[in-house]
């Protein structure tokens, strides 16, 4: 027999271990990031784990419920005293009996994720469609009997020019008692998604309400979901706050959730079931932080790729999954917040879903059109929304086309043998001297690069512990620009590139960037299978924008705007050296931060801009790339750093790329080629 | 210490117990309607009884958790065999212990309520809100991506013209499954509650759906729910069914229910829960009949008096409790019928409710209003529904006035000695021969005559069991007809009246029409305090006829429709001699039967009458009968048989009315003056 297997999620860390073994021990072996205060005592809870059970397709086990040991009296003590949620176990209590997949929730982990989508401060016209409106009533006279509810539209109409309203029962439930508790005073919220429309009447309170109304702009990524908190008079953004997607735990790639709902019939209800909760926990702690109560929370707006908003809404993604990759439905969507199951939002909080433009290319593309206004730049521009896919929209004010391209993870980190999620310890800036080919870098959480005095002190706290996927994409680059790989992306060795950082790897070549295991930390190195896995997915980036451009009928492009969590970290010089994106002048390349989660904002404190991106949406041409001829091509031929096939004259004048050859005995040089999995 | 008491209900007959007597044995000896076919074996579970808990201040009891014996082994074995619903009781194995109130649910009486509100015949333009379309549907195309909702939207705009069309989440999740199904070729049932607003998608079938579309017209009373079950396509009455108002465990009649609300806080959640419940039962059960799938019921009309409306609506009704009477709302609602927690009919039901005229004029009236239409008729016309209230409507072209009566139930048959509600065995005709007083009657259930051959057998299966509503108007205007009760309205002694039927009963005298208790039946009596509930019944009604009189100018009314369950089976010659109704000729009495039935089935057919109904209550007048002089004016004068101060010429010509009178000691000849609470 032998030992079961363990394996953790998000990081896919995995391994065997003895029948007993505590679920804590298992962990640290392995390097999972879990936290612990106490010792293993049953006391911090900071171990808090969630097994999972079923099949898992992906790791290609089945876990049965008695996989870890039974609850036992110090968990149940703790979780009597100072609650646990359902499905919980303590990491240091529970342990291993037979194979068993357990996801570490983000609030376990040592290093929490650093969600790097924070709102970028952008001028937006206020024209909420949730407002507050204080009127005195008409008492009822009985002998001119009409209902409260009558009386107070005819109020709000003679004071406020309000036109019709409505209101749920629920809402209808509270009007007796609020009217006469205020002295027939009282403020109500009124939603109107556009000034055509009747209103709705949202909430009520006695007298003058004085507490505002908040609306919450939500960017749910196939990773991270993250929510600006925005007071919905003045569009300040009150808190900000990012977890993880708990859909990870079903697969890391979109791709792999849609084949979990296949395998597993009621997988899709599963997995809506967890992102609604886990942006309810969002709206709860974002709404703590910043002392809002969440009932006060009247609007949400959601922008979100396909799958995630079929997931979202409860339908089987299952179409989005193989050609023709179809919709149940594309147009922007106004619910109630609790047909989503967002009870911790006022209960009659409206929920507005931004359109979706294809197949691919969903509602946070939208919201980045919404952000960016492609269609109104007199130069040919393209924006590039870089998170688990790459969304591309081309234009200008003549058209403007969209599409999607499959890049995979390897961006974010992820598939990256050192590779790790954007959060502190991880090298996230890197240069490397051409002449003693020796790196110095920067990681997330300290302002000093790694030879200036101080940073060994600096970093103790949360150690080095990686790379990010900005990190890795100058570590590629500076390679290539320091003679370290070449044209084709192999690595040198130590005698082809006369440095001992050169290390055999397999194989092939590894580099590496810091070695701290004499101190039992980690090695960080960028070895021959990273290169190949950016070369991957910078080919499928560059393919998509060159089709687009063909598309367009152009062979260059004015002007670049890179978004996403990853594009606001990018350096646009190392991108081009890659080859990730078309040539263009340096200066114009910007960095437009998160835009998706801007398009939300926008959405949600401006109701006209809702109409203005619905109609906009409708006239952007989709490009599928799956199915071009064109793209196959150009994302070959995409595969040199930089191409084959284009020139790059702009960075010509910036950069040297020196002409070496590594490629003697062919291996790996046509690793590039195989094609992916869209993801 | 004194037996346990038990009361029943609906009968609210009542009597103390030794601890461990069984239910079903109380039941039969109070002679309360409690079936049993298996004779006490546990095994019919025809003895089903729901015993209620907590305080019934009505009743002046608290019931505690264990007034019954403990949930026994027979219980549990049919429970789990055939299914009970959650907290009903077997009266055969259930013993009494403590104070109990035990509802006697209507499916446990031998003696099922007739409701008596059968759909009258009559053509109704059809233009249901809610129809089914046919479409076949455009494949998804990668090149021109759109969703299977944005293409559905277009064949349905294409082929049927039809505009916007928006669904909820349920229905959008069956929308790829459903178009691939049927090879995208569709019936969809689209709900438009008129030409100007957007559709809603309510269900889909793939292919051609060949089953049809159904409504319920629901006539929601304080004592019987009642409905019809509508083919949408033609407007064909499928099957019709009533049961008992399960609210009335709470209160006989609306205002008793308002008290339990104001003495027993959470208690319209409770009634609301109950009359909810009823109905889903109802509509189960109706379709079942009509052999039609519940799902395929896409529509619901309800009709209500402002109370039941509010509770329906789980708003707390208490501001109806006290003047100035105000309602939540009086406009009509659009409601999803899952509001209403009505999920035996289709997940994306519609409901939609009338709207209310005043705090004691409501959706019901409305309906009668739409059914009735006094203001399109040349000729002043007054329409009277009698449920437990009375609601009136005076009007012709030029203008419309309503008002509520507080009748009580005593036309109804409660608060009358031998009084029940309109069942089997029930007298509903009797004649009394003015030279012998002797009675002839006819019973429900039985064509015959009581004095005709073969009565005898053919009421066998009944019994004779009491006097209903139009009975006893009959009963007491043959009376004053046959010269036993003179104008005041006191009863005649045996050697007044000249006839040994008329016996001594307390201080006063009573009338006997049927003695069965040779046999152990009952004797059946009119006593000197059914006379007076009549009077105080009658006077409330022609009080208020007359108050809208006043308030139109009018001294007689050309046109007079009787209408709702009593109305139906009333005899207008003996309304007039009691005095019930203001004169007018005979001929011109016209019975309507259910007209608030049929208001709904008019709403439920055709959506244009939704408007045309909320556009006509907005003109009535509404005359509140509590607070005019007047009505207190015309009560009074109201009270004598007929009344002394208002001529009947018509009357005068069919009838000659004896000059008695038994006035001599001055007894209870003012019990009438006594005013009762509304009701």
């Amino acid at each position: 027999m032998t030992d079961p297997l363990v394996i953790f999620t998000p990081s896919g860390k995995r391994g065997r271990f003895p029948v007993g073994t505590p679920v804590l021990t298992a962990a640290r072996q392995l390097g999972v990031d879990l936290d612990s205060v106490c010792g293993g005592r049953g006391i911090c809870s900071k171990c808090q784990v969630s097994p999972g059970y079923g099949s898992f397709p992906k790791h290609g086990v089945t876990v049965e419920r008695d996989a870890l040991s039974e609850w036992n009296s110090v968990e149940e003590r703790y979780k009597s005293k100072r609650g646990m949620k359902e499905g919980r176990r303590l990491g240091c209590q529970a342990t291993v009996q037979k194979d068993v997949v357990i996801d570490v929730p983000a609030e376990s982990q040592v290093h929490k994720q650093v969600v790097r989508k924070e709102a970028t401060a952008r001028t937006i016209a206020m024209d909420p469609a949730t407002r507050l409106y204080f009127v005195e009533v008409e008492e009822p006279d009985m002998h001119e009997p009409s209902g409260d509810m009558e009386r107070l539209v005819k109020a709000l109409e003679s004071q406020w020019n309000t036109g019709p309203v409505t209101a749920s029962l629920p809402v209808l439930r509270k009007l007796q008692p609020t009217l006469r508790k205020g002295n027939w005073q009282v403020t109500v919220a009124l939603h109107q998604p556009h000034e055509e429309q009747p209103a709705t009447l949202v909430d009520l309170w006695p007298g003058l309400y004085e507490q505002g109304l908040y609306g919450l702009a939500i960017d749910l990524g196939s990773t991270t979901i993250a929510a600006h908190l925005c007071d919905l008079s003045d569009g300040r953004i009150l808190g900000s706050a990012g977890i993880m997607n708990p859909q990870i735990r079903f697969g890391e790639d979109l791709m792999s959730r849609v084949s979990y709902v296949m395998m597993n019939p009621g997988g899709d209800t599963e997995m809506t079931d967890a992102v609604r909760a886990a942006i309810n926990d969002l709206a709860v702690e974002i709404a703590s932080q910043s002392a809002v109560d969440p009932r006060a929370v009247v609007e949400t707006v959601i922008v979100c790729n396909p799958v995630m908003h079929h997931l979202l809404l409860g339908i089987d993604p299952v179409e989005l999954g193989q050609a023709p990759f179809a919709l149940a439905t594309s147009s922007a969507l106004n619910l109630e917040a609790k047909d989503l199951d967002l009870h911790s939002l006022n209960p009659a909080a409206k929920a507005y879903i931004l359109p979706c433009i294809a197949g691919h290319v969903g509602a946070d593309c939208a919201a980045v059109a919404l952000s960016e206004e492609p269609g109104k730049q007199p130069e040919l521009t393209l924006i590039v929304d870089v998170g688990t896919n790459a969304e591309l929209l081309l234009g200008d004010t003549r058209r403007v086309l969209a599409c999607s391209s499959p890049t995979g993870p390897a961006f974010e980190g992820a598939q990256i043998s050192s590779g790790q999620r954007a959060a502190p310890g991880a090298i996230e800036k890197i240069t490397i001297d051409p002449a003693t080919k020796e790196p110095r870098f920067r990681v997330i959480g300290c302002d000093l690069w790694s030879d200036e005095p101080g940073f060994h002190e600096a970093t103790k706290g949360t150690g080095i512990t990686g790379i990010c996927g900005s990190g890795i994409i100058e570590a590629v680059a500076e390679m290539r620009m320091a003679g370290l790989v070449d044209p084709s992306g192999l690595i040198g060795s130590a005698e082809q590139c006369g440095t001992e950082r050169m290390i055999p790897e397999g194989r092939t070549h590894a580099y590496v960037i810091h070695d701290a295991t004499a101190e039992g930390g980690p090695k960080i190195t960028v070895t021959q299978g990273d290169i190949r896995a950016i070369q991957l997915a910078k080919s499928a980036l560059y393919a998509g924008a060159r089709l687009l451009m063909d598309e367009f009928g152009a062979d260059r492009v004015e002007r670049m705007v890179l978004a996403g969590a990853f594009g606001a970290h990018i350096s646009p010089k190392h991108a081009m050296v890659l080859g990730m994106i078309p040539d263009a002048p340096l200066s114009h390349v910007r960095s437009a931060g998160n835009a998706a989660g801007t398009g939300a904002r926008i959405a949600l404190l401006n109701r006209a801009s809702r109409r203005e991106i619905e109609a906009t949406v409708g006239k952007i041409t989709k490009v599928e790339t799956a199915i071009a001829p064109r793209f196959q091509e150009h994302f070959v031929n995409a595969n040199a750093l930089p191409h084959a096939t284009d020139p790059f004259p702009e960075l010509a004048q910036i950069v040297t790329l020196p002409e070496v050859s590594f490629n003697t005995n062919g291996d790996g040089a046509d690793g590039g080629r195989r094609r992916r999995r869209r993801g």
